[in-house]
């Protein structure tokens, strides 16, 4: 999905859609009072403070076909710069205008836009004329609290779009449509993946046998790939004295990200917002020499991150998430190899996802954000410089994003573009020279000598809680196969004559290794066809009479119409087929 | 190993070697002050304060020594009743004794034991003559708190045990022996199973990549039988808000178990001491028919729970275990069968473990304590008759142990006696009639009325934390095929000729999924033999000319000397046999 305050023309146009939807509010409800109209990704709103008088849906369409009035009409827009002494004359019956022109700095221009009837405050630019807004459409409203504190009254938060023709606000919104239909929230519930409650709180969610059966799928998988590779996994604890994470440095630069300490007896415990610290205390717990290395630890971890309550969403954003960690400890000479191979994995993944859309970032600190990065020029230098030349080599297509680094180090991030149109690092690839001297981690060289090793933090698949997210958005539920919660749903026709025969059958898959479910409720056989429809199982077996004598089976593709008849042993290894080559 | 203190001889004459052994210190050290020496599970005590003296392992061998002979001079040992005037007299010189007469109640008896010069204040009963009291070994020095109190002086605690013969002692102190052999810690250290470190914490242990592969096999292997059973497995966030844990009783009846929450914004926090209260909430989140019970929810649960950084041990005694969880909600008319579902797994799991000596414990509530116990005289008096009902009807041979339930509940508990010797827990099977009420969860009966579930809380393995400890005390690290970290080690004779060979049978068995480590280090071939065998790796694969030549293997099996050569298929073929038969 576009996005519209990155689009100039767009921009603009919805900025002056704003002043429109004003103008009409106006004429509609004279004692309305306006607070900001500013451009948003997704179009436009207005605050406005209507007094008692809480907007429907029926005073939007009122509102809307004032807006195609005004817009028919044609007004032209300009612009009048006044001093000061005359915008606070001007806009004296509006307090909220008054508070952002005291805050408009002196010697600043101000400046007004006109459309006939119309006036108000805005630094602009704007169309030349309201003809330019017809093709709008108002979304939605909502309260919002005026300058978003929740001490202050609560306005109306009035939400539009505004393109340049009906087509490109028609496609917009059918993307609008798309994407709702994908929200992950929405499909997560229909199909049982996962749940939340108010008793367990925010962020924190539980996932139901379905969504739990796509996931450890997930984990068997990409734990699987991490073996073959090399990678030895731990299993370390959710929590940890907060002296661990002073050591870290996480106490430092990460601490409004973690939840509260614990204080118990003469200890002060706290929920672990990263498990790198733990890894650091495991490759520390031995000698190494050059010859171990690298050596790769994995986790699929748990952390915990404070995020305010309003903040989470979904799985996209939680309080508990599961990382795909791993930490490699490498010789200098071995960075270049092993960023090669994890990036390897990568696309290895990708592929197997479908995942086309996607950009290597190099992620960088903000040099003058030393609260956020650890404050060490030199190091800084040396890895961001390291990670650079080491990806150029590889040749790898990247961009540099400053401020985007972790606070231990220069990252590469894998962005793709989700299929609502978000833009998320789905995988990770960390160069880290702090922990190890922060840990005082070393090997044995060549020499006989202590060395340092370089830690590369990694995750393919990122957490867990978001790839299920990027997932469903992805799919809109319609797993692969080898995810799929309920693979084969068997329904005999009949379930008086077909019912031991639909169990045999069940029973084959079952022990084939397949997830099958057997609907032999008392229902309609339209019924249970479209309930297994709904709930997007992949193959649905019909099992009548034909199939009973011949012992065969007939199965339905989700989304196809037509049945295929086939023996049951063909059916099986057609599946595992496509289990296999995760199709 | 016997309890001492449950047996009445041992415990009498194990108190009287106390008082030899505090005449024996008073001989040496004359100024020495005595305050308790108790018998105990593992012999005796007695705490003493020498001053500024330690105790060394030579000053032991030399109290020994004179025990030794004041036992061959054979003194007897006789009782005199004093008045506590008298009693404050003779011990004036004691200030310890001074607290021990003063905590006396008024009115009771005041005894003295005597034997030749020594006297002390003592309750008895002891045996007749110190001559008795000669098969007894003095074991270790210890410092401890005068009264246990770590504000007290630190006095020197003495430990030993007696028997009636010199062989009665040489069996306990072999199996004394054995069982620090078999001690978890140790090979837990030795195998690199698993680490604690102090900056993470008491009671939290990191699994390293060895404990952490029998662990996943073991989770493997439960969730498995579980899902043939008919279990969905869910993955629930491990902390939630504390109001959720007011609604299960948590709050009243086990928050001392409890970490303390965390506060942030509006919300109180807590982590979770046990998941039923998540299971509850997923089971209510949707409309149950009667036709869908029982359903059976389980999960590998982390849970937390506070203990003192004292009681912590190992991987027995933590403060984050992951539990073998599941709740079974079921219609009143399901119990009987789904507690003999139940106990038929765990007999299932036994088999495939070994596990020969256990005992089934009705658990039932302790009726006076209200404050462990939730307050509901019908309600247990309900559940308590209807499990020892099941039990009875089932065939199940038990024996009831008040003040052992859950506050929720009556439990089968399944003990067994571990390898050194301890009475543990390790699968239990429990009735609850009060989260059902709690949470007011219900599904719809025949009638279309709605009705209570039961619930059957249910765990196999109890803890992986706990279960491994077990495991491997059992074994002493020797884990049978399925479980072993590392299963096979394949060793080239000589790396200059064989390692090209030793490459290809690593390489083909690694891909026919077994765990394989290639030892090709520059060392000599016993050393690596050694080493394979200190690390118990249960096949080691010696190849050499002739195995080369021949392209076939020679493996040793654990423990024998013996080496067998095959041919790579057939040696694949044994092996995948023994993981299929859990050898």
């Amino acid at each position: 999905m576009i996005d519209i305050k990155e689009d100039e023309r767009l921009s603009k146009l919805n900025h002056s859609c704003a002043h429109l939807l004003a103008q009409a509010v106006k004429h509609l409800y004279p004692k309305a009072k306006f607070w900001v109209g500013p451009v948003i990704s997704e179009g436009f709103y207005y605050d406005v403070d209507l007094g008692d008088h809480t907007l429907t849906d029926d005073d939007l369409e009122k509102i809307a076909k004032e807006m195609k009035k005004l817009a028919k009409d044609g007004k032209r827009i300009y612009r009048v710069e006044i001093s000061r002494e005359e915008a606070l004359e001007k806009f004296k019956d509006d307090p909220y205008k008054i508070d952002l022109i005291n805050e408009i700095p002196d010697g600043e221009v101000i400046s007004c836009y006109t459309q006939g009837d119309f006036t108000d405050l805005c630094r602009g630019p704007h169309v030349d004329s309201v003809k330019e807004c017809k093709n709008f459409k108002l979304l939605k409203v909502s309260g919002a609290y005026y300058k978003g504190d929740s001490k202050n009254k609560m306005l109306q938060r009035i939400y539009g779009v505004c393109f340049d023709s009906k087509e490109d606000l028609d496609n917009y919104l059918a993307a609008l449509e798309d994407a709702k239909e994908r929200d992950h929230r929405k499909i997560g519930k229909e199909l049982e993946l996962f749940m939340g409650h108010e008793l367990v709180g925010p962020g924190l969610q539980m996932w139901l046998a379905n969504g739990a059966t796509v996931r450890y799928e997930l984990e068997k998988y990409i734990k699987e790939k991490e073996v073959k590779l090399g990678y030895e996994h731990v299993y370390t604890p959710y929590l940890a004295s907060t002296e661990l994470y002073k050591v870290s440095g996480h106490w430092d630069h990460y601490k409004d990200d973690m939840f509260p300490p614990m204080k118990i007896d003469n200890e002060e415990l706290v929920l672990r917002p990263m498990n790198c610290p733990h890894h650091m205390l495991i490759y520390k717990s031995k000698l190494h020499s050059y010859r171990d290395l690298p050596i790769r630890i994995g986790e699929l971890a748990p952390d915990f991150r404070y995020e305010a309550s309003g903040a989470v969403c979904g799985l996209e954003r939680v309080r508990q998430m599961c990382q795909n960690d791993a930490h490699l400890f490498v010789r200098p000479d071995q960075i270049k190899d092993e960023v090669s191979k994890v990036v390897n994995l990568i696309l290895d993944v990708y592929k197997d996802f479908n995942i086309t859309d996607y950009a290597f970032r190099l992620s960088l600190r903000d040099k003058n954000n030393t609260e956020k990065y650890f404050d060490d020029d030199d190091m800084w230098e040396k890895a961001e410089s390291e990670l650079r030349r080491v990806l150029t080599e590889l040749g790898i297509d990247f961009y540099e994003a400053p401020g985007e680094a972790a606070f231990y180090g220069p990252k590469l991030d894998v962005q793709i573009k989700s299929a609502i149109g978000h833009d998320v690092t789905l995988s990770t690839c960390q160069l880290d020279f702090l922990l190890p001297e922060r840990f005082d981690l070393t090997y044995v060289d060549e020499n006989g000598k202590k060395a340092r090793p370089v830690v590369i933090h990694r995750a393919i698949l990122g957490t867990f809680d978001r790839f299920m997210a990027f997932l469903i958005e992805e799919t809109k539920g319609v797993f692969p196969l080898w995810l799929a919660p309920v693979q084969v749903k068997v329904i005999p026709v009949n379930n008086e004559y077909h019912l031991d025969y639909a169990k045999e059958v069940t029973d084959q898959l079952k022990d084939a290794g397949f997830r099958v479910e057997l609907d032999a409720r008392d229902e309609k056989l339209g019924y249970r066809l479209r309930e297994a429809t709904l709930k997007k199982v992949p193959y649905v077996l019909i099992l009548g009479d034909k199939e009973m004598a011949d012992k065969t089976i007939s199965y339905r593709l989700f989304g196809h119409k037509e049945t295929e008849t086939v023996s049951l042993d063909d059916f099986d290894k057609m599946l595992l087929k496509q289990i296999k080559e995760r199709r």
